[in-house]
């Protein structure tokens, strides 16, 4: 992969052609993973350039661990890899979407999904799914 | 609205009943917006409480305004507003994801979605929208 380029601003980084990711002051930027099969959002994570760099090249969804404090591949203990159909960029190029094939669930709770629980009004949570 | 519990900790987060969202040290937590009948995600913005317990409310998506500093009712200028079908929370309760009925384009360039544009693994974009 080329080097990565500075971020442009207002409707320059909108309609660029290349790769221009803004990473947040911790050197992050988030990227949700939807199930390229069924359309799922399946979770949420960060990734730092190297992540990013390492997810591109390997075609393996590669996360940064903030609690860790290193790279994350994911499913490398679990077994539940993401392989990587898609890499999308959002308008400003401050998030990714990726589109995945999941093996397993994506959630370490053991759920398809990390988003099992429905939020009502009075905020009580109800659940949506149960771990597989 | 009930008032905001803290968080809890591992596995007491993942199965809580109850809405405890984990807010970053800025006071705020992402939001995926996902139409509710395509399933395409749309959008990524941030929400502080102020903004959670509005879209809660008034079941109209609003979000904060990093750049400007105060809320922002999705559509309030445009008028592409999204209306909230359903509110889900992530395992730790860090991520909001907005199943939304959209009116009209969610994204600022008037595409129906923020990610219009795949990365190649040379780091060249292509657009896979135009705007509408």
């Amino acid at each position: 992969m080329m080097d990565l380029k500075p971020p442009l601003s207002g409707s320059d980084q909108d309609e660029a052609k290349e790769l221009r990711p803004k990473f947040n002051s911790d050197g992050l930027i988030p990227a949700v993973a939807q199930d390229s099969a069924t359309d799922e959002v399946l979770m949420m994570a960060w990734m730092n350039e190297d992540a990013l760099r390492q997810t591109i090249e390997t075609g393996e969804a590669t996360y940064f661990s903030r609690s860790r404090g290193k790279l994350w591949r994911k499913g490398e203990t679990s077994g539940n890899t993401q392989s990587v159909d898609e890499i999308l960029i959002d308008c400003d190029q401050d998030t990714l979407l990726l589109k995945v094939s999941q093996k397993g669930p994506a959630c370490h709770t053991d759920r398809k999904s990390c988003f099992y629980r429905k939020v009502s009004p009075d905020g009580a949570l109800s659940f949506a799914d149960l771990p597989v």
